[in-house]
């Protein structure tokens, strides 16, 4: 961490400074400019808060050296952390494609999709029954009936089931029948959410927020893992910006970013990135070609009666073109698809 | 609701737009356009989901003409809400200002805090005993000894106490000692939350996400509103934006489109709205001239040694020129302060 | 400037780091950490170039300690600039106001305007003769024409002339008309425009651009003074965010911020940042709350028949009224309205 | 256009609206609902301007339903423009790459990054003669001794150059040097420009604005065509939002909305787009996969010595495997690459 003192800050103030730094049980090196003086701030274990120092008396500003994450960063697991969701290996060398519908609507629904999307290459499927809506008047899901169509759809198919959480209270529930747990978006920074299914086995698929950083999602990252549970699959689904020309705008960098900060997998969400259906294969290859390990993607066999999303949600035959090219954009990529 | 046809869509397609119209129990009202086609969709009671017609062949773009909350909207109450904060009267004439730490650390600091601000003019006491940090490895609050704290400052000063709720389980604990519930900027679309604090009787301080619409707030409310708590009081806390001179950018836009579209009381946070103590004043300022109903400031007396915030906490006597300063800015507006 | 190397950096990379410094004329000053090496970089008059060190093999990256600009800078001129326009003072305890339509459209129109914004209070006339367009089919504003309908306008009425410039090819004429020059917000960082106003002496209002951190914007006011002309007025008219209710968002944080690290004056323009004539009142109170000397606001006495900007043009009733209560905060602020 | 007219509008105040909509010429149609009555306007030829009916009383919002662009538009020419820059083909099967650095330092940098690019598979070479720098200190370009320059590693190697133009005096001479004339970022509404180089006959390299939207980009390409110049290369590179990991966020969902409205051909800016070397390839193979028709990337055969974005620079053998990597994603593309 490096303090730098205002221009005209006083050999008081400078003083003051060093020790705070020292008190605190760090090592402070004085660096004095022409113009004014700097300290570095030297330590182990533990690093120090930005905060306690910003509020000294002469300080303009600290600027923190190290990266805030721990856990989650590869300074500490070198070797890339590959996920066993029941069989499918996750974060490894096969392109691993989830899909299926935006919420679970009926057991025939769901069963159909799941058929259509196992043929033509998903090897798990998604498909909500807690929904978090934006308005309270919206439909809400199924909850514990969806669940049990999503059973259903897994004992005709074999596809592993995506299914998110919204509430500590379901986690139980939801863990009976999931075998990845989702975290949404809306919940990026629900801290005690992420503890709790830190406290869980399953594996976690965890959404970047449409508007937390990378820096700020992989230090929440270290909430789930802190607890316990090391199998979180990263997923970039669109961040908001400006851009109205669709829903989110799909950061392909953080693929690139993640990859280079940390030792999990990462998805991309072509569906929430973009927002149209038209748009969701470029996407899609985009996400791939940039490096992420697997796609979630929302295919629903009748989106003009979908309860939602119906208008990102690819039909069968559109998803089956979309992995096709999906499939050569991971073959350049040396990648496989099972 | 408009629906608007591509500029090729087919006399069949047409006709499937407003068959589903109709099925769903609204009333179509097709224009016929030299380019294209435009179909206006005439309900009642309930607004259509605009999805249900975005993915129908043929159709370019659905636009909502009505808003799309309910509960806290003007059209549905015109006179504004004013709440009853224990003889507190938040949303009327008076100008209210809640002051106090970003975080409760001891007896002393909470108890000597809230006699400062209270000689400035507040009215509540602010102060986390839940803290939601970025990191697992940041200091979370002392929890329920924090809260006897805050109840222990109450005795000793009378300021009703604000505090914020970060899950569900603790809503119960938080009620004892809160006369305000607080839910946070990053909880702003954690609807079972929303739901849970809907369900209590106490008055909610409910912060604007960093990066939700105005829109999506007010429809975030209605869950609080539809929980049967009509007791909210808005607060505009600051956006994420490109701008990094300031931790957010304070967005007094939304005041005003806030004061017209809802009954609701809105209040400004200067404190995290520019995450600079120097830049507080002025903020807090243009917040009252926008037409916000109260103020919620960061106030430490040893800010060097605050445990959070403290680079954009007030020092008492900071706290009180701001205050003297807001007092001229609110009787310009016509306001009082107490 | 502060350079971190990375945590495995080399011997080697530390020591071509310290050279590289060196063999540029500055001074280095390395700290050893337990986790990496940081190194102080102290100079003199030039700051030298964060990308020079930032490519170096090792370096993880490079900190900027004193502000990048120069000219405009507090720390070079303490006291405030008061920029005489024809005798209006700008700058000083006055708000200043200028108003008027956004475009010139008929000497009747500007005329009519004219005299009902001065009767009001406000001191300067606005009115665009060259008009940046989003589309080449738009209206492009009246030119020489309008020009001379401004001189109509300011014959009649004594009001200085506010009328922005696109083109360096147009600078000499629209010289002859104005008394300040406006930069739009388009061209904030459209450098061979910015020196060209720098060469001549009249006063220029210059825009943030609408996604132009402070900084930035700072730095490029550098290059009008660079070139000899001191006489800038800088205009905070809202920048571009997520948010969609409003057209801009008002950044009155910026307001501050600029107050604090410059000398010249700012205004802020509560028509654009808002884009809705019922906010526009509300944001010209926080712009002046917030510091401002003066704000800029779009006035056209038949909005329903303006050529542009009309849902954002107060009525001159509207007008008088805002500025009405404007003076009230004015007053608070210790500003006098002449 | 869609009149969508207040929940409490009067009678008067709807057939005003209908008066001023015949009166401009075109068909108003009324549709009454419960609520509010909304009115659909339908004109022929020429779009009418929203700002002209925003204005009436009684109006709550005005939509568009047509795009706002026209010349660049897919609706007014179906098959894609393929431009000829002296032989090589661009928008057509061919993904066409161009590199070089940043600023052209001497003839020496030049010729030999010229070569190694050339050896990789570039087909242009880029390189900035006048370059457009955040403060006036810092270098601004070679300008016309760059050009020269520019012109002796074009007959070394046979590329073709692409370099800025940032003033309308300067357009003449660039064009006696460049085969393709680039318009940056900073000028993407820089309208006199725009128009000026429309009027040229040289191919034009137009890069997206940092916060514009695609639709006012496809509008201010208009200005371009409008001029009579038809040979215009978007190119995506990067917009501003919150996340600070990278200098700005690669828009990938833009390529693949360009290539469904508009006929011209678009590129990608890898390096601009992350600012960061050690991203540049995943973001390059990224657009390639999202369907951009070529690339523009940054490289230096020294980047620890290059004048400016030395660390977002790849160096020659870099730049190498970067090319092999794309060359791998533009075949899975079903693209050639000469």
């Amino acid at each position: 961490m490096i303090i730098s003192m205002e221009a005209g800050a006083s050999q008081e103030q400078i003083q003051a400074v060093i020790g705070r730094i020292q008190e605190l049980g760090y090592k402070a090196h004085p660096i004095i400019g022409v113009e004014r003086t700097v300290i570095g701030v030297v330590g182990h274990l533990k690093r120090p808060q930005k905060e306690l120092f910003e509020v000294l008396p002469g300080v303009e500003n600290v600027v923190y050296i190290s990266k805030p994450f721990k856990l989650v960063s590869k300074e500490l697991k070198r070797e890339p952390t590959v996920i066993d969701v029941e069989g499918v290996k996750v974060g490894g060398k096969e392109l691993v494609i989830i899909a299926g519908p935006c919420s679970v609507e009926s057991e025939e629904q769901i069963v159909t999709i799941a058929k259509a999307v196992r043929a033509a290459g998903a090897k798990m499927l998604r498909g909500g029954a807690y929904k978090p809506r934006t308005s309270p008047f919206s439909f809400q899901g199924l909850k514990r009936e969806g669940l049990e169509m999503l059973a259903a759809a897994k004992r005709e198919t074999g596809l592993k089931i995506v299914t998110e959480v919204l509430a500590i209270a379901d986690i139980d529930l939801v863990c009976e029948y999931a075998d990845v747990i989702q975290i949404g978006a809306r919940n990026c920074q629900n801290f005690p959410l992420l503890e709790a299914v830190g406290r869980t086995s399953k594996p976690v698929l965890y959404k970047r927020g449409m508007s937390t950083t990378v820096e700020e999602w992989l230090q929440a990252t270290d909430y789930i893992l802190d607890g316990g549970n090391g199998d979180v699959i990263l997923c970039e689904r669109g961040i908001r910006t400006f851009e109205t020309a669709t829903r989110n705008t799909l950061d392909v960098n953080a693929v690139a970013v993640v990859k280079e900060a940390s030792h999990l997998p990462i998805f991309v969400d072509p569906s929430h990135a973009t927002g149209h259906n038209h748009l969701v294969t470029a996407a899609a290859r985009a996400g791939v070609a940039a490096g992420a390990d697997g796609l979630i993607i929302e295919v629903h066999h009748q989106p003009e009666k979908a309860w939602s999303d119906g208008h990102q949600s690819l039909k069968p035959d559109q998803f089956a073109e979309c992995i096709r090219q999906v499939r050569r954009v991971a073959e350049a990529m040396g990648r496989t698809m099972g």
